[in-house]
């Protein structure tokens, strides 16, 4: 069988220099589709034996933070990445616009809500990053949130990512590691998506002309993906900035990061005192002995 | 009639150079308790005009941190202080010790959950603060929060410090004014308040054998006190050491600080547009001429 994908060319720990326009969206190492497969499998079963680990320790908590543009598969990634995990471990929170009582507090607080407790899997279908991609990319949204300072001035968007980077960095400490993924799909390959959901009708409802609308503005997304990147990869919550133009190849890097990040853990199945160990041989033979 | 009291000597915006020992419990500034009396009716009087204004104004909130050793007089500042301003505006939150879904999150994951929206008072009946100061005192209760790095060295409790900080400025940012009160009792005083609630049977229930095993490490929790402090007084979250040998004089000092962050907002009553207008004066017409 072939080895696993590598990660290490994803993998962003430093934002210095960071260029998305360094990454191939169509980057697939080699790898083709039917090995691809057996490879997520293979994948699948080893991130469910750790998940398991995760759950029975019940000391650490993943955070799985999943961003992308549209159509480049968030949905999917999850559905393949997480479908063979035992779901009683697993949290997924999709984020929308934020509603009145999300509005009425700091952009953190239904994010913080959502974290997920030791021994759990968290996944973010969108995030708190939307904070600095679509609300920078329309800073008019920024109203709504009736902040002392609500200029979007550049060291605004630099503050906000700050706070972010710090709010991440404080779940670490506190024993949540965080892995984050930018699925990074191609300007035409969003096209072909978004013209076969046109042309597919079971595929229809996938899509909102708010879509089109949104790819008009792909320059500008691309920026503030960039500059959320460069200022938020850190060792203790690195973003991972996946190929995604094809999603097979995605599943397999998401699959692999997630193992990546778990195996790092100290986890330890906490062993049984030599006074335990006489308590369950005593429940043993009483059970033994009864009808 | 009287002056209010000053609240500039029991204010710290910065930590530097900071010794409980300077401030004393009993401190009255020659005020008495009749005068108080007089001062504390007005205060509140202030108090709910502008709690009313931050209501209307629904685009900041205001956190009060309550915090104080045993007897020093939490709960019924709250009641002298708070009595009087409307209720729908006010959310108490007393955090008692943290239960097992707390535990199976990080330690500010209650307290976010719990900050108030805007256009509210918030008032933490202790808070996010015992992390750092029973939590210290009692280094065996960090055991519980599983963290993976639960040493409780000196950096260790400089970094949950400086991640409090940070919290608290991002809140800030967020709109979120932050008053923090430490109600400072003298030893003296505690030990009188104390045999008061062992002689008075209606006061009895307020007296559990725990606190007294807490009073032996009075000094303890007065070096925790003063290290909390140091590191988490700015001018956007101050500190009042607030003396609380004389109660009436807490909670004089208290409502004036509150007044005194809510004076300094930017507070806008919302005003009508022309349109607006001329759609009240239309609304106006349509009641007026039916029955």
């Amino acid at each position: 069988m072939s080895k696993p994908v590598p990660l290490k060319p994803y993998r962003i720990t430093d934002g210095a220099g960071f260029r998305l326009r360094n990454h191939d969206p169509a980057d697939r190492r080699g790898v083709d589709a039917a090995a691809g497969e057996a490879l997520l499998a293979s994948g699948i079963e080893r991130l469910a034996a750790l998940q398991s680990k995760l759950f029975v320790e019940g000391r650490h908590a993943l955070l799985v933070v999943l961003q992308a543009m549209d159509a480049a598969g968030k949905d999917g990634t999850i559905k393949h990445v997480m479908t063979g995990v035992n779901p009683q471990g697993v949290q997924v929170t999709a984020f929308k616009s934020p509603g009145p009582d999300s509005l009425a507090h700091d952009f953190l607080w239904r994010v913080h809500a959502a974290a997920p407790r030791r021994g759990m899997i968290g996944i973010f279908n969108r995030s708190h990053y939307e904070e600095v991609l679509i609300c920078r990319v329309h800073p008019e949204m920024l109203e709504a949130q009736h902040l002392p300072d609500g200029s979007g001035s550049a060291a605004f968007w630099r503050q906000r990512l700050g706070d972010i980077a710090n709010f991440e960095a404080y779940l670490g400490r506190q024993g949540t590691t965080i892995v984050k993924v930018f699925l990074h799909l191609s300007n035409a390959e969003q096209r072909r998506r978004f013209l076969a959901r046109l042309e597919t009708p079971k595929k229809l409802w996938k899509f909102s002309a708010a879509d089109l609308r949104e790819r008009e503005r792909w320059d500008d997304y691309q920026d503030a993906y960039e500059a959320a990147i460069a200022a938020t990869a850190s060792k203790q919550a690195p973003w991972y900035v996946v190929p995604a133009d094809h999603k097979w190849y995605a599943h397999l890097v998401v699959v692999e990061a997630l193992i990546h990040a778990l195996e790092r853990l100290d986890m330890r199945v906490p062993e049984l005192s030599a006074e335990e160990t006489s308590r369950l041989a005593d429940a043993r033979k009483i059970l033994e002995s009864s009808d």
